[in-house]
């Protein structure tokens, strides 16, 4: 069941599968090495596994044979989206066969009246969007990569837009899934709310694709506010930054976006963008709402700032200028990775209540100034969850080790403080032993309950979630 | 496994266990006719099947102590809350122990900085708001009865304010559960957002006591908001009336309760609560907010309604005024049984998309008109979610017939519309039929396999949710 890491490679299974699949599926069934590769992690510090072939699957019941063979073989099943994960999702530990759902990408109907769309695993985040946009509609669970939904269904993925849309498990309706027999479940129906039975969409996102194989998902939309703007404003500490943010969730002002940036971000922004930010805490601001209501929040927001010392608070006055601001956002990873050209980033992305979110970054700033890490910070600070990235020199095993000191330290730090080592990024490979720590023998015991119920041979993802 | 209702009464495990709890709980253990009966159904026409005995527990360590001891001898269990399920769920119809948690009425803690709590599942929801109201804080979700926060977790509750707040799912941070082995799990920590695995939090909200007992829940909790304000509407039809709500949800007007009363619910209300509204379909509403706000929410509605027809748009002018029309609503259960004094009611709760909510409303009045039955209608319209409830003479087969074949054209209707059997009050006994016609086989057997897995000799609740 869930000890994938102590299962061994079916290597006879495997050669069958590859000459059923290549048969059936020609040039969309691949076998060469680079692409193999390029479908085993590519993303962070953990190490490349790849699939042992590579099947660019067109529809539902083509996932359906697929798994079918595999299952028959009890040969390895791993989806794959974009591969943007950062926690080696979509790693092979035992081969097996990636089901590319890139070509599965059509959004199969807008529900405009319902505020509601479906669509397959393979259309991303930023091709729905121009997809919805003609209509005055949005998806706006936004975690920077232009993710593919069904990834981001898979990983209960959320990003900046959370603290007010929420994250994939709220925005998720419904997902059609080829489960490990190859059955093709539907998990709810259309309603905007339901009590029928086990909430099978939540167990669905964010099981990292060790249930069942996403093939469509039912997503709730928004309708593109009458206002928008943006803002930034500098702070003295990260503390006083994150002061200003447990304020204005106290006070129910309702932010789309309010992320903080350290100064060695910030810094980071500035070269890789070509801006002219203050080097200092930051925090970057949207409003959405009607005229009025967006600008009652933005003096709301400026009050709060002022009270901790919160300066050069700025509204953005073009369309061009608030889209300079949330993109250099959104580079913030590669702007981060220019900080030590040729390093490794090691992800982290602990979430913590709130009202601990200022210690917890001024501790996670110390601990890695003491350590003589390079460890620059964002946080999507209204969730109390934020990632500070090492930065290494994979070349140099002591360096390696104090990152994982580092990491292991900050996980502890958060799970001391009633949070969690993952606030979006999933447990993947790389945090099953915080997953533990985190929630104890029993909840974990429930969890791979499920997992042996649903997927007896664990041919779903093996090695992701458990140890 | 989940096949409840082909089970036979285990009459040996029984004696042996009542016998234990007798001993070990003593004043706290009942078996008297009375309050066992009073712990099996007493809302709406579905038949009282009593438990054998009642242990009224104190902390999880006594439900997990009652578990064990019921799962040595495979003895049904069944929790209890304040029993105003209106599905059944609280039936025994194999027998067994209901274990009343309504002594488990503490709130545990309230984290006004993370706007959290953490509560006994026998707190009620009256006692948790009014335990909050000096912090400024409240918990917003109202299915009418003054349920229990545990029941209500259960069941996956809602009600009048989920347009705007979500349901359960959206409002438990995590719980505590006694599984059917008796282990104690929790299901994730305290931050707001997490990925660490599977979302038990969200298959325990929902599972109606069939995977485990929850003992503690943490809830998000809201700021009261600045300003509140109740209006009402009065609207040619019921089609005039839900194209409006139609109307507000696609505008992203963010009311907070937005509720749809038919004629014939109107004059129910209008008797029991010595009330004077016209006699036609309305709409009653509140909105939340800042002072501005409520009053540009108000204005704009104003201009949606003028649109259908809308007529008599009055807002509440005091405090008074706005809980005596909202207090009218709540009673609405109350009132409509007293159109035919002596009947029993047959609960419906039927959720659409909204896009087909005017006609699914239409055709549902039209449905009990020629089936000339009496059924007032209520609906929280802003979810496409109603209730239309038919008040049924149980002496009168005929008539009982009637009432069964309009509840199964209107669930198969709601189906047929993408919609579901049940928004809110769960499958307990009654839908269960309806389950299977709804998510299908295949969607069932990945529930059922979920079921077997964590609670394989089917103790926990049996004869709920599956057949």
């Amino acid at each position: 069941m869930a000890d994938g890491g102590m299962q061994m490679r079916n290597e006879d299974g495997i050669t069958a599968v590859l000459g059923v699949l290549k048969q059936r599926f020609g040039e969309r069934f691949q076998t060469g090495e680079a692409i193999r590769a390029q479908h085993g992690h590519t993303t962070t510090w953990i190490a490349n596994q790849m699939p042992d072939g590579v099947v660019f699957a067109q529809s539902t019941e083509e996932v359906s044979e697929i798994v079918k063979t595999c299952a028959a073989h009890k040969v390895p099943i791993i989806a794959f989206g974009t591969g943007t994960s950062l926690e080696g999702h979509v790693n092979a530990p035992l081969g097996g066969i990636s089901i590319d759902v890139s070509q599965m990408d059509k959004v199969l109907e807008v529900n405009a009246g319902d505020l509601d769309c479906r669509v397959q695993p393979g259309v991303t985040r930023e091709a729905l969007n121009t997809h919805l946009r003609d209509q005055g509609l949005f998806f706006p669970i936004d975690p920077g990569a232009n993710a593919s939904i069904g990834g981001m269904t898979a990983t209960r993925a959320s990003g900046t837009n959370a603290v007010r849309y929420g994250t994939m498990k709220d925005n998720v309706i419904n997902v059609e899934a080829v489960m490990a027999d190859g059955s093709i479940i539907r998990t709810a129906r259309r309603a905007k709310k339901t009590s029928a039975g086990y909430d099978l969409t939540r167990l669905m996102v964010g099981s990292e694709g060790t249930l069942g194989i996403i093939t469509e998902i039912t997503l709730r939309l928004q309708g593109i506010p009458e206002a928008m703007s943006a803002a930034r404003c500098s702070f003295p500490s990260v503390e006083a930054a994150a002061r200003t943010v447990m304020a204005v969730i106290q006070y129910g002002l309702p932010v789309a976006r309010i992320e903080l940036l350290d100064a060695s971000m910030v810094g980071a922004v500035n070269n890789y963008s070509k801006l002219e930010l203050p080097v200092s805490p930051m925090l970057l601001l949207e409003f959405h709402g009607s005229d009025a209501g967006v600008a009652e929040q933005a003096e709301t927001f400026g009050m709060l700032a002022e009270e901790e010392g919160g300066t050069g608070y700025a509204a953005t006055k073009t369309l061009e200028e608030r889209n300079k601001l949330w993109q250099a956002r959104h580079d913030a990873y590669w702007a981060m990775l220019q900080l030590r050209p040729g390093c490794d980033a090691v992800a982290s992305d602990v979430c913590v209540p709130i009202s601990r979110l200022a210690d917890a970054l001024t501790q996670s700033e110390a601990k890695a100034t003491e350590m003589g890490l390079v460890a620059p910070t964002v946080s999507h600070a209204g969730d109390g969850n934020f990632h500070a990235t090492v930065l290494v020199n994979m070349e140099d095993a002591a360096e390696v080790a104090k990152a994982k000191e580092f990491i292991s330290w900050l996980n502890d730090m958060a799970i001391g403080m009633e949070g969690t080592c993952t606030g979006e990024h999933g447990i993947g490979q790389g945090k099953r032993p915080y997953l533990v720590r985190e929630l104890g023998a029993e909840t974990l015991a429930v969890m791979g309950a499920i997992k042996k119920a649903l997927d007896p041979d664990n041919i779903m993802n093996p090695g992701k979630i458990f140890m």
